[in-house]
This record gives structure tokens, sequence and C-alpha cells, in this order.
């Protein structure tokens, strides 16, 4: 059985305990948050208890701890849980700061304790299958990978202000995307931003529109176009050009009706957000790493990973704020 | 050469006048209306000239008669055309008249002249690779077949007043597409027609919308879905269940834009109508014509496909009047 | 509070437990099956504890019954529970014998107890989006009805044999889903029984494949199309043409990739059966019972709406038995 | 009545030999190649005669020239006809060389003679339809534009040789849409190629895959994706992202037949080529060309265009064999 503690009581650590939850072998055994009040709202939601993190790092019956915790807090919190014996799930990204993620990795490794970082997108039912699709050669060789990956609406700006900008924030995700289906990682990375959708995002110093280019040693070239705002909803594509075809993954609509009027023919729009979009990736994230743990499979996500991506994020950030192309050794 | 004589000037014989323009092999030699400004008209936008019928009967050099005038003299022209030699493209119906439709098959069987009946939905690019995929056995043996056919908006209650009644008129292209891809005749038919569209056309005795009911020796079934009006345009697909998968033949839409916005995701309307919709039908009718006329294949359409229609409508309207089933065979 | 007491432990029985298990006021006190181990199994799985059918109708703290035995079982089950003073949510069909549901249902009544039919399709998210946007008024007034219902493939013959037959088994839903969107239920029904998929079910006195058309008080039609066999999935989809556009439910996909090759473009099949097509309707009905219980709106689908589908269901069985339209006011 | 000399009789030029003997107001007058035999071929075609480049440009009669001609003798043609008084439709592009065709523009200037350039994709009603909706302010002010725009397979390598590279051969009808889109021409760009399709298209010294990256002056970014192969067939396809919503022109099928088996649910294939894809353009181009010409409206496209498509090709090269961004004003 997985004891699971839970470190944080937001959004996101409602969705992991609800994958907890529906996890036959795995049971939610204690929340901490400095906001104690979320941590009994979710405890009690879940027939979970509430505890100080001290409590569940020094727990013996814990053995996994999930960081659900703002992101200024993760490596620090990774460390400690994988000193004191535990198995970590961490959400992305590791860190803002490249160098102390690193350094991270390099103290985890010494303990020899798994850690996955929660790139979920990878579990999504349908990448999962555009993945399946390419491993299976069915379109031959990839060749130019296009990421669409839109958000319905800007965040807060007090959330921008502290989030590393667009690149750590939100291209990271496309990053590992990238790296999980080309199945490398790029040599050059170009990143043009803009900032076209909000005005405070600008005063904020961050963009809010982005294409980034990536190309790799033999010649392969993968484009993400990020956006802060789809009126139409969360556009999460993938298009994967390959030597004898085209995979794409499209967006998951709100249901399955078409109305035909005057108007045109009129689908519904894409899920909302992340939330809906990703329920089912989330789930299976957690199946896939309770798997790992239990020795059923190497881990599909490391942490290795999570600092690739933030070395491309880094990247990124430098391309776009000198208008050069980068390339990615210098930060790997 | 196919130098062919065009009988009536309307709407739908500009459209066979522009297959056959489009027609290497074939030239449009003369074109006859009681509206003589009509056929003026039509002659000086294809370079032709204007006849009487009586001229273009006797004219040596046409060798093909192409009948686009009212239903009411179809089967007198079929039948002195082809008494004066002349191979005939006729649109459909033959007649409202069962009893005289197959009176001019007989007739014209004596003259041993090629009559084609213009079913032009068989030459469909869409159906036609539809049958092409079903006679491929690419859904194995066809059990269920489903014809929606909706017009955009009723015609004019005057023309629905000579039009035979909607099977006669609407249904008669679903008839023949169901023989088309059934290949063969059912055993009874099963009519349900309704009144829900048109006050003015149930004044005039007919009603605007049906369900009819088609079952085959083997067990077999199809259903056809007809309503004079469509609010989207016009939606003409065709559906077929077999044992081993389904075919379908979706709308053609006006173009290939998708709109998302907060409303939905707007794809095109359906084409407008049979104009738009058979534009390239009716080309593909005549070149099999032209075709079969220089002996490279069988005629695709024959007059007595077109009697068998007219015999289903009489059979349908039968059935929709009485409330029962009917048997085609004491109608065939 | 609701307490559940399971009756049932088989396919079925585990899909209402996990929809139990989602409901946050919901807890699955005690479950019983003739089989005893698949009741163990049942409760393992959710926390639950093994009774017998008796205990169950007895247990005070227990108020509501959850009836997934086999069909054979129902009315008397409705009956014992309802005497008990439990509310019900009871698997369709309520019997396969129309007199007997309807002496049940009498029953029912002088008990006051709330029962509900598991017509768990009006609550899947697309059938209720198309209600919804029916109900808005988005394509006017509702004309002409389609329902598509194929099963991927056809069940045991051992199961055909105690089914009451394909109209009472399979289409009961579809006839229940033509009640829910046309709003009122049809003057007549035709029914077209064929036996073309199994010649095993058609030695059991059954068919399976059928067309069932219904036409309405007002003029309107709809029409049933079965299959026991589509070789491509699980095919549910629901057409319903008004007189300012058309709605349409389509399948659900088993994810959004589209692979395209030289073989065309290649989308996903449909979710395989019902189990994945349904799942979200099942957890929607649930939340709706449970709802109704506790006050928060009237049961959404009566036992009377279970009976009159049955009415339907036998109608057309003696349609498709006597080749003649039927009269349902003569069953209701 | 616009009479026109055609000079070329290649495949391209029986496409505009098409367009112009479907417009009512032209007439082929002349047609010169210089493989005679070709010309004749065409002259039978369509009713025309045959005739010298001289000939033509002396014929008093004709008023119009198009040229179909291989591209290095573009400019000097557009020259020559201009000089001659006739107005000129010339294919793209202008020339290979860009000073040679900013002298080819101020040359023509001086005479005033109307010369169109052949990008005929802003007459593909679909994108005709995409650029209406965004006019019309549909999905708000444009930010996003991404252009797939994928031959199905790569050219012989001789003609690779001569074309200048994909930059100035393919690509330009994309720079072209990006202007026709975006309403402005970019302010860097920044151009990624590579050779992975074709060894001998590398040998020869050319890319075959690119992307190529565009910001504008307010922020706005767009970004172009070629490939030489698309194993599926012609990929041309567009995607506006605005701060409404999506505009997107998707891929013209072979045929609507939608095909679904246990293999998945197979729809047509796009159009193979640019013949068929863009056949309903070059009708639409003619018009419109016909149309300037009698007044109607000032020219669509303009050889200015044709000559800032040619820098943008320039600029692209350079910045893909820099692996810099480059600045577009020191090509304009």
């Amino acid at each position: 059985m997985i004891k699971v503690g839970l470190l944080g009581a937001g959004r996101i650590a409602i969705v992991h305990a609800r994958a907890i939850a529906a996890h036959a072998g795995s049971e939610l055994t204690a929340v901490a948050d400095v906001f104690v009040e979320n941590a009994e709202k979710l405890a009690d939601a879940f027939n979970s208890t509430v505890a100080t993190t001290e409590e569940i790092l020094m727990d013996p019956d814990i053995n996994v701890v999930l960081i659900a915790t703002p992101t200024d807090t993760h490596s620090d919190l990774i460390e400690r849980a994988t000193a004191a014996g535990k198995a970590v799930l961490c959400e992305k990204p590791v860190d803002l700061n490249l160098e102390r993620a690193r350094a991270c990795a390099q103290t985890v490794a010494e303990t020899g304790q798994p850690v996955m970082v929660g790139f979920n997108r990878r579990f999504d039912p349908n990448f999962a299958a555009l993945k399946q699709a390419l491993d299976a050669g069915e379109v031959g060789k990839p060749e130019l990978l296009s990421i669409t990956s839109f958000d319905p609406a800007p965040p807060p700006t007090s959330y921008v202000k502290t989030s590393g900008g667009m690149f750590r924030d939100m291209t990271i995700h496309d990053f590992d995307m990238a790296n999980f289906f080309m199945g490398e990682t790029p040599v050059m990375i170009s990143a043009h931003g803009a900032s076209v959708v909000s005005a405070e995002i600008a005063a904020a110093g961050d963009v809010d529109m982005a294409v980034i280019t990536m190309t790799y040693a033999d010649g392969r070239i993968a484009v993400i176009k990020n956006s802060r705002r789809a009126a139409y909803g969360y556009d999460q594509r993938v298009e994967l050009l390959g030597s004898k075809g085209l995979l794409q993954a499209q967006n998951m609509l709100e249901n399955t009706v078409v109305k035909s009027t005057e108007a045109g023919v009129v689908g519904a729009r894409p899920t909302y957000f992340f939330l809906e979009r990703y329920m089912a990736a989330f789930r299976a994230e957690w199946d896939a790493f309770a798997n790992a743990l239990s020795g059923g499979a190497a881990l599909p996500v490391t942490l290795a990973d999570g600092v690739t991506a933030l070395a491309m994020a880094e990247a990124a950030t430098q391309s776009a704020q000198t208008g050069l192309p980068v390339k990615l050794d210098a930060f790997l």
C-alpha cells in the first residue's frame, strides 16, 4: 500500500487527491498546508487527516510525498522528503532557478530515492495514443513537430510576477512534450515572444504570446506556439509530420453535439481548462507513478526530465530577450 | 462527335449545357424551348442555335436528344426522339403516370435506341466513392441503408401541385439511390408522410416530410428520410451499415473554414442546393452517357431504372395514404 | 446521507457502485448477490459489506435500494423494497411482462415511495446537451428524430433467449430516448425486424436488426435504427431535424488522434461499449437520483416512464410480427 | 472582350487556358511555346492558334499577355509585353534575382500597364472565406498566423537546381499569404531549413523542410511550416489566432466518404496536388484579373506584391544560411 503525504491543499492538490483516491493501492494518509483551513477541507473530503509538513516527513508510515506547494518551495521539499526516505512526485517546475534545480537533482541522486516530476500531459490518453502510434512507426520517422498550447485566458498579474515568466511557467510543459515526442533534446532554441494579450503582463515584464523553434542534431525541427488567450477555450494540440504521414492529437470538446442552422455547422467548444482537459491525465500519471514504485516499470518521468525542461525554458528566455538563437548545450 | 439537340432551356437545361460544353467530344447543336427567349439566351451563352423541337428531331446531324422539358412531356418526347433514331438522355421522372412510363419503355425497346434517365446522384463523386468502397467489400455485406435527403426550402405550391407529389418528385432520386446501393429492388415499401413544414403544401394535398422503410428479400432494410425544409441547406447524406463496418457519404460544405469562438466551433454550411451540390455529378453523368454511346461501357442508368423508381414512388404514395405496407411486386 | 443497499453484484452493479462511491452524500452500505463470491468481491472493492436481500430490505439504516439483478426479479424486488419504505433505483426493463410491470407501478404508487428506472442515456452529457439545445429552441420545433443504436457485437444466444427479445432488451433504451426528446409518446409504431447478423439469434426466435418508425399526433416522425453488430464499435447517435436546424449528438471516440497516411485520414474508433460510452451517464444518473431524493428536484425518470417504454417495446414486437403498424394506445 | 496571348504551354499554362475558356468575356487568341508541339496541342484543345512570342507581342488584337514560361524569362517578358502596351498576368516568381525583379517593376511602372502576379492562393475559396471572416472582425485582431504548406512529394532534383531554392520557389506563396492575412510585411524573418526528405536535394544545395518565423512591428507573429513531402497528399492549411477566436482553413478532401471499421474511422485523403486543390482558385484568379482590367476593381495582386514576396524569400534564404534573424527592411 502506498501511503501518501500531500504537501499543499490548493487546486492542483485536490486533483492529485482525486487521482490517489481512485487508485486501489494508494491511500491519502495526511495533508499539510500553511493555510490549515484548506488542509482541513481537503482532508475532510478525502477521509484523510491534517498534519504539518514536518510530521509528514517524520511519519514512518508515509512512504510517498506528493509536493503541490508553491514553486519556490519545490526543491527544498524534494530534498527534505528524499532525505527522509520518501519517494516523491513533485509538481512542475522543479525550481525557477536552474542552478538550484540542478543541485537538487544531485542531492537527490545521492539518496537513491525515486523522484518524478508532474509532467501530466505525457499521460493524457490522446497524447499517449499519438506517442504509441509514433513508436509503432505508423508515420515513419518524425521530422516536424508542432505543439499548439494556448490558455483560455491570462492568469492574474500577481501570479505572472512570481511565475518565472511564461517560458518557465507555461511553455515548460511544451518543452517536455517536445522531448517526449522527439526522443531527444534540441541543439538550438530560438524564441520569439510578444506582448499582445495584456498590457498588465507586459508591464510585469513578461510576454503573453510566443513562438519557439527548436532544431535537432539531425536537422529535424519542432515548433511551439503559445498564447495566454484563446477566446474559445483551452487549445492543446500536437501535430507531428513523419516520413510516412501526419499524426495529430486534436482538442477534446465539451460534448459531441453538432448544431446546423443558417449560421453554419456548430460544434462544442474545447474543454475549458486544464482541470477538465487533463483530468484523465492526472489519474494516469498517478497510476504510472504507483506502478513504477511497486517495481512494475521504470519511472516514466524523472527529476532529470524536470531539470532539462527548465534548462530549455531558460534558453528560450534568453533567446527571446536577445533576439538570437541559443545553443541548449550551454544550459544543460 | 456527339451532336446534341437540347429540349428545354430552363435551369436544369443550363446545367446540362454546361456539362456538354465541358465534354471534348460533344457539341450543343441546337436548343428548343416554348419560351423562345430562354432558348435564345442559352444558345447565345453556349455558341449554339435555336430550333424547334420538330427541327431538332428531324435534323440528321443531331444524334442525341437531351430532354429537359416539363415532366408531362417526357414520355412523348422520348418516344418521338427514339423513333427519329436519336439516343436520349431524359431528366427524371419518366412520367407521373406509371402505366404511361411503362408503355414508353416498351415503345423505346422496339427502336433499340439507348435511353438514359437522369439520375445524376449516381455520378456524384462522393456517392460513387461510397459505391466503389462497397463493391470492393470494404464493409462486407450491406445490411442497413439510410438515406437522408432534405431540401433547403419547399418549392412554390404551384410547382407542388403539378409535381405528382413528393414521392414522385423528390423521393424518386432516393429510390434510385437505394436500388443503386442495395443492388436490387425491395420487396415491401412502408411510407409515412407528414405535413409539418407548410400548410400550403398540405392544402395542395401533398406531404412535406416522410420516412420510407423498405425491406428486401433477404431481410436487409433501407430507410429514406425526406423533408422539404432544412434551415441549414441541402442535406444529402448516405449511410450504409455492412457486416464489417459503416460507410457514410457526408455533406459537402461551402468551404473548409472553421471558426472557433466563445460560441463554439463553427464550420461552413452544406452547399445550398442541387446546382451547387451536384454540379460535378451532372458533368460526370454526361461523361458516362457519352462514353456509353461511344461503346465504352453499358448505359449506367436505363429507362427501366426510371420506370422502377417511379413504381416505387407509386407504391410509397399508396402506402402513405393507406397507412399500410405495400408489396412492390404489384407495381413492377 | 444516502445509504444504499445494492441488489446484484454483476457488471452493471459495479458501474453503479462506482457512481455511488463518487457521490459525496452517498454510501454503499451493503451488497447482496446469489453468487456470494461476487458480492464479496464488490464489497471488498468498495469498502462495503455483504448481506442477503432480506437483510438489506430489513435494515432500517438503508434508505435506498439499487436493483441490478436479472430482469425477472425486478418488479418483485421493486415492490418489496418500496413496501419496506425504501426509495428505489431499478435497472431497465421493469419487467418483460407489461401487465406485471403495470401492476408493479400500481403497487408502488400506493406506497408513495420514489422509484426511478435506470434509463441512463438521458444523463449522457452529449444527449443532455442536445436536449438542452432543443429546449432552448435552438433548432425550432422538433420534427424528425433519428436514433442510431448499434451494439458492437451480438450478446450470447443464451442471453438472447431470456432477454424478452431485442425490442424489450435493447430498443427499450431508444424508446425512452424518443420520449425524452419528443416530449410525448407516439400514436403509431411500425417495426421491421430482420435476422441478418446471427443465425443463432434467428434460431432463438429473435431479430438482430430493426428499423422502427413512430408517428406522433401532430404528424412528427421518429425513426430508430438498431443492429446487434457494428464492427467499428458501439454506435450511439441521435439526430433531430427541427424547423430551424438540425441537432446531432455524434459518437464519442476513443481518443482525438488523427492519422493521415496514404491510406487516408484515420480517426479513432467509437468507445467500444456501454461501460465506456456511458460511464459519465451512470454517474450523472446517480447524482440526479440523489438530488431528487434530497428534494432538489422531481425524479428525472419515473417508474411510469419504464412502463411506457415497455409498452412501446411490446407494440413494436407485435408490429414486427404482424408486419402491420400498431396503435400504441392499445398498450398503454 | 479580353484577347489573351498565352506564353508557355506547359502544365500551368493549361490550367490558365481552362480558366480563360470558362470566362465569358475572355478569349484565348494565341499560344506560344518553344516546344511548338505543346503549343499546338494546347491551341487545339482550346480552339486557339499557335504563334511566336514575337507575333503575340506585336498583335494589336491581343490586349493581355499571360506569362507561364520558365522563371528566368519572366521579367524580360513582363517588360516586353508592357512595353508593347499589353496588360500582364505573370506566374510567380517575378524573377529569382531580387535586383532584376525590382528593376522590372520600375520599368513597368513607367508604362502604366497593369501587371498582376499569379498568387493564386489568395483566390482559393477557402482562404478567401477566411480572409473575409477576418476582415469582418469575427475573431477580433489577428495575432498569430500559422501556415502549413507541404507538397505531397519532392520535385525532380533537376527542377530543384534551377528553382532558386525552396524559399523562392515554394515558400514564396506562403510569404504572400502571410502578407495577405496580416495586412503588412514583417519586420524580422527567422528561417530554419533542414534536409530530411531527400539526400539528392541536399546534394543540390537546397533544403526540403523549413520553419520560418516572422515578427511584426506591433509584436504579432507568423509561422510558416514547409515540407517537400507529405505522404498523405498536399497539405495546405491556414490558422489564425485572433483576440476573439481562431480561424482555420482546413484541407480539401478527395470526397466526403467516411469508412468506419475495426481499423478506425477513415476519411478520404487531401486532394493530391495544386492542380486539384487550387483549380477553383485559378478560375477565380482569372475572373478577378479580368474584372480589374474592365475597371471593376483595383488589381487584387500587384507586381509590387511579387517583388515583396521575393524579398522575403531572399531574407529567409539568408537567415537559414547564417542561422540568424534578418531584418526585412534591408531587402525591401
